[in-house]
């Protein structure tokens, strides 16, 4: 393996296929790829063509997600699959998505120019639905295709806009909404050698570190309480002494603010991964009012780490400091119902490997966690070795302005061809670790 | 000088009108005396049979206050007034307001059973229109009375329910708009010797106590910020960083739980007296989400004090810590409008000849600030020595449950009418100073 032979990716080509979704699904100021829909379709389309220019195999599964394949040298060895999603939320921007599809495309077509055939089947996998916008389903479209979806998602499901079912809009694009109640699954985890997604990021983790490049090293799974209350007794503001007072905001903005120090501590002391949101808050408008003790509150908490271990502490801490809240300021809390993610834990090998890359090919890149929820997520949960490679991104995602340079997608997409042609070294973990005994010097 | 004269007040009188009350003007759960309507009407008209029973003088001023006046024997002495409003919060209850009024006539009542003529004239007032619920004004019977209410009030407060202005709702139940609009006044500070209200008290502090009588210090000042706004920016709650953050809902909890601890401080380690409240506090429902750093907030904040220094001082804090919470966090706050009511101090010689009274007649009661407002504050900042007599209640005020007992109001009648009988030693405030000689065993 050496970067001379890596197949140099069609980064034009890329540019050329952002250009056509642009056009193709731009609806005023932002852009609409509406899951299951016009918008969606037309973006696989755009897509599908590009395949069948660069004479990659070209397959679609039952809930219509897009395969195209560049056939390997060994076509009985598990394939290397290069996947991300294809909509967009409405008004959102044209490379949340769209980039790690791009990027399979770009790196595919470099090895067709260049006339190099891979050791084994290279993926480009076009994801259905992955936008909980439209569907607030669970990566919807990736679940189908391992066929462990609920079929039961298919009439529940129904679209933000439209009201419709899942099981019509998909009906409606050519899909075999049968198949899918039957959890017929078009792909098999251990027939896939890895799966790699190119995204752009979401925060401006990497614009701050002035860093083209981060190495996902997993996703933050969540505990999300979206509707907590808390009551107390409403009174007078200007009469009720504090000891007399039920106060639901002062109940509850100590609870949140102890809640953030917890934060600051673990982040600051510990080195822990959290984030921690209060995104909603409101006392209720039809009683409260400015010379009011407010007598009850309703707000949401949503805590997210790569680390199951600072999850559980948070819920310790939750639980404690709430029943003390709950005793020096005389109100009562009623959690709710609460929903979880498992944090998704990425592949230290492949990321090992793309971490030697990338210093060979002189990337700049950091290892970091991914906050959002992706795709991937479902390939790691299901034992497939999975990486991601994101894309330095200003203004974040899901609006009109997101804003991806081109140098900075062509370093990922670099990256992303690397990776492919060092084939088996880099999937099995060995590159990582030779590279390391290079830079201790004890190699030959 | 002695308990023996005072001629005992006619409570039953008062059991009485409150059940003509209660009858008259209940309207479901709860009482409904609306200002300028036909329930404070209803109340006006049985407080002015009562008082043409006794054989009061009785007069209305233009504003349809009540007066109903025993004479005293020097009818060139500046009056007595007992006072207090007949209106009512919608579904309130039947005590707050009436209470004052009906002290009054159970002591007149007390004064003609006994044959005793007081020294100077009694005014029993009955005050219009003193609950903000229904016309958001300040003290608009009381500050009509004495010709101080900007003219443009009469056209520019709408009733709450009806929409329809202060003029309109007056005219129709014969008030003198005209007169009122030349701010012509019916009376005149220096020609009242004092005010003096009894109310129920609106908190649960005498309950608390376990004392009957509460003798008012003061009347709490606010500084009232009712719609502050906080301005970061909104994000993907999963995705970004703590430092990368303008969080709108933790930068508030913030700076709430600052302004909260340093309420604590000033009470338990400085003895101030302070209340503060947060009483709406609300992120944007149009675009919040509990996956989602919040980009706005608005919320109130009040801030009541008897200490004009206090009230400055907490203006001093609140500037300070929010230009601080701006830095830390990244966000923006716009004050928006306040609304101040400056602290009204109390007559302390009326206190203290209250004080020397109730220890005489064995009336259990301690000193204590009113933290809501009464009319009695617009005598006080007129120069008119002013007391106030609260009345044990529990439950609260502005709701169908207020519930003061007989007993705790005949205490208060009781003290009322020694007062009364004392005459100008009471009001003069030596009566206080002779007490006090006597506690210190100085006097023969």
């Amino acid at each position: 393996m050496s970067s001379d032979t890596t197949p140099e990716p069609d980064i034009e080509l890329a540019e050329q296929l952002f250009s056509e979704l642009d056009s193709a699904t731009r609806d005023g100021r932002g852009i609409r790829r509406d899951s299951y829909g016009p918008g969606e379709d037309a973006a696989h389309e755009i897509v599908r063509n590009a395949g069948e220019r660069l004479g990659l195999e070209i397959d679609r599964d039952a809930a219509l997600n897009l395969y195209l394949t560049l056939p390997g040298k060994d076509r009985s060895l598990p394939a290397v699959f290069i996947g991300s999603h294809l909509d967009s939320v409405d008004q959102g921007g044209n490379f949340d998505g769209a980039a790690g599809v791009l990027a399979g495309l770009a790196v595919a077509a470099g090895f067709k120019n260049a006339g190099v055939q891979p050791e084994r089947d290279i993926t480009v996998m076009a994801i259905r639905c992955e936008e909980a916008h439209w569907f607030d389903g669970p990566y919807v479209g990736t679940n189908l295709a391992f066929g462990r979806l609920d079929p039961g998602y298919l009439d529940d499901l129904k679209r933000s806009d439209t009201g419709r079912t899942l099981a019509d809009h998909m009906a409606e694009c050519g899909g075999d909404v049968e198949a899918l109640r039957r959890q017929e699954a078009s792909l098999e985890p251990s027939k896939i050698a890895a799966y790699v997604e190119l995204h752009i990021e979401q925060a401006p983790v990497l614009v701050e570190a002035e860093l083209p490049i981060g190495l996902v090293t997993g996703i933050r799974g969540y505990r999300r309480y979206s509707s907590v209350r808390c009551t107390g007794v409403y009174g007078h503001s200007g009469a009720l002494p504090r000891r007399s007072r039920a106060d639901a905001v002062a109940a509850s903005v100590h609870l949140i603010e102890e809640l953030n120090r917890e934060w600051v501590r673990l982040e600051e002391q510990e080195g822990r991964d959290l984030v921690f949101t209060v995104g909603q808050f409101s006392t209720d408008e039809r009683y409260h009012g400015p010379s009011k003790v407010a007598g009850e509150t309703s707000f949401s908490l949503d805590f997210r780490s790569i680390e199951t271990q600072t999850l559980d502490h948070m819920m310790d801490v939750l639980e404690k400091t709430l029943r003390r809240t709950e005793h020096e300021y005389g109100v009562s809390f009623e959690l709710g119902a609460r929903s979880d993610s498992p944090p998704a834990v990425l592949s230290s090998k492949l990321r090992g490997a793309m971490k030697s890359l990338a210093k060979r090919d002189g990337i700049a890149a950091m290892e970091m966690a991914s906050g959002a929820g992706h795709d991937a997520a479902v390939f790691a949960e299901l034992g497939v070795p999975t990486a991601m490679i994101f894309v330095r991104n200003r203004q974040g995602s899901h609006n009109p302005d997101e804003e991806m340079e081109i140098a900075d997608f062509r370093e990922g997409v670099r990256l992303l061809a690397s990776f492919i042609d060092a084939g088996e070294p880099a999937l099995s973990g060995n590159l990582g670790r030779e590279d390391q005994k290079e830079e201790f010097g004890q190699t030959a």
